[in-house]
């Protein structure tokens, strides 16, 4: 602990000479020994503080370390609403189920009737059978286009739009059907995947995982904890060049180092919430890197990181919900082929395979 | 390459030194540059030399990395005969299934009818419906008792008895109902456990693996590549004690140093091949070891060591069958957590998964 304790001193002096004014108060109330209660300083936007996160993550009084149920509760949290499944039907192109939409949503595309058609069941009776794409629509880049004004006509039904787009396919690495606004991606059902990287550093035999709190800020998840590294994978980008743009802009990660982060395997999950259902599949990385790096978001989302013994993040994931749910996934991965989690624990094995409950497709 | 060669060297001169003088011939042909072709030695009962699979493994002449087929084979090697599932019936203690026997083979237990129960199908025909326990077998000590009885019974119908004894239990650390005699296990479908370690060494960056070749006189899969260690988990013993203990009677690792392998998951397999119904669920473990590390065998079921660039034993995996069959599912999980496998391969995610094509629980 001390002497992770020393290189997490000179990290916060060097973050602190490249910080804004702004910046520097939070900055400085990391010169404290960074695994103790700090200050009571003002919780952030999701409600607590980093002194909240590592008062939970260093109290060895709580719990045992073979009791997983505190992952299984994370597991859940990304895996809601399955018993809803039946409220969904297949939405088809090119006769391949690409995404499921709610009935209750299709509702709403009927007016489209020039880009969706509804397909009655087939009793041919009033219940939705299926959604597919006017005929018509016959190129992606078409199908694009013609989506993207729909979505545009259905204004505050899909809240949050990124300008972003996702590619629609029936699995990852097949042919791209169209491609779509990332915020509709759960109205339609379609899988959506991402690339998340654990950032990590080992001294004297100890691991440490650099831990980001987003910007209060932040459209998503204001305030919570994240990954190092993490994003969504647009279209036409390959996992590692995405992890490489990624770690450049959120942790000033350069080229020469990012290029030797290592894919590690995917995780996934299935949430349905009311109109909708996310499926969603992340590619995951680790990333060793040299104990005196420090972190420097470049694109203004996040707001500090920290650099936390794994022991410790593990505290915090079992005990609290302060991580961005989907991140939790990711790290317990983590803790699995980096040997934090025993194979005799009572659920090993269901909490192991749990880690890809969603179409990991 | 050349700085793990010379490792090699050393490694090889040390071995010589420890073994008997029968072997010191084929520990001699070690002294050449590991990845290149060797002398014309016999081939092994398996049928092929090291001289064969380090051909193979270093011809850079073929192939693809990113042609993932090779690696689907050996999946599929360990998960054949799914579609012969309907031919078995499930296997009840204390109405949980533990197992799944072949209607075929339920005919030779019907003669132990103080020991199993055969139900008969739900509309009470000739068709077998279940197995179950006598209900006078109330202990997993007399269950144990009763059945290793019939396996004596049944003589050559099981051949390969083992005297070893494996748990029966609905999943990993739930109640065991009683023990079964290892050879007869996949004759009652009942899940083995087993645990497995890839013992790897790093050297300026590369990664190199242990591989074992088994001894020629070994009862299964004689002369076939192999882990650095892995073996069946016993009765009463967890998987961190009995990695311990196969790593010092397989390559005479020390506790100091085999306390240090790390758990990083499990795959599992489901395989069908006539009355035996395999259901296995490997625990994975990775040890790195000090680079001058050389491996020693004190049971004699190893004929030979060599430490093999991991990217050579991928091509052995992905060209040749020269590995038994469940292994080449561990060193594919290993390629996957150490990011030898590119997700942006065709086929990434699906064989990802199908590493736990078994009931994994």
């Amino acid at each position: 602990m001390a002497a992770i304790a020393t290189s997490f001193s000179a990290a916060a002096a060097a973050v602190a000479r490249r910080r804004s004014p702004a910046r520097i108060q939070l900055v400085a109330r990391r010169r404290l020994p960074f695994c103790t209660a700090a200050s009571a300083a003002p919780a952030a936007a999701a409600g607590f503080s980093w002194a909240d996160a590592l008062r939970v993550a260093s109290d060895t009084g709580v719990g045992d370390e073979s009791d997983l149920s505190g992952y299984f509760h994370k597991v859940d949290i990304c895996n809601r609403g399955l018993d809803k499944k039946g409220q969904f039907v297949e939405f088809l192109v090119e006769d391949q189920v690409v995404g499921y939409i709610h009935k209750g949503f299709t509702e709403h595309l009927r007016d489209f009737h020039d880009v969706f058609t509804i397909v009655s069941g087939h009793n041919g009776n009033s219940t939705v059978g299926h959604v597919t794409l006017h005929p018509s629509l016959r190129t992606p880049e078409d199908r694009t286009l013609a989506i993207g004004d729909v979505i545009k006509g259905l204004g505050e039904l899909i809240p949050g739009i990124r300008n972003e787009l996702y590619p629609v396919t029936s699995s990852y690495g097949m042919p791209v059907y169209f491609s779509l606004e990332r915020a509709a991606a759960p109205y339609f059902g379609i899988k959506a995947y991402g690339v998340h990287m654990n950032g990590y550093i080992e001294k004297d035999g100890e691991k440490s995982l650099w831990i980001a709190k987003r910007s209060d800020v932040k459209q998503t998840y204001p305030g919570m904890l994240d990954h190092l590294v993490a994003g969504g994978l647009p279209y036409g980008i390959s996992c590692k060049e995405n992890i490489i743009k990624e770690c450049e802009e959120e942790a000033g990660i350069t080229r020469s180092m990012s290029t030797n982060a290592t894919s590690v395997g995917a995780v996934s999950y299935m949430d349905i919430d009311g109109f909708r259902y996310k499926r969603d599949v992340l590619f995951c990385y680790d990333l060793r890197l040299p104990v005196d790096f420090v972190p420097n978001n470049e694109d203004g989302e996040v707001d500090s990181f920290r650099l936390v013994p794994v022991s410790h993040v593990a505290n915090i994931i079992r005990r609290t919900n302060f991580f961005k749910a989907n991140c939790n996934l990711v790290i317990i991965d983590f803790l699995f082929h980096h040997g934090y989690v025993d194979p005799d624990s009572n659920g090993y094995l269901k909490l192991l395979t749990s880690l890809r409950g969603g179409d990991c497709s």
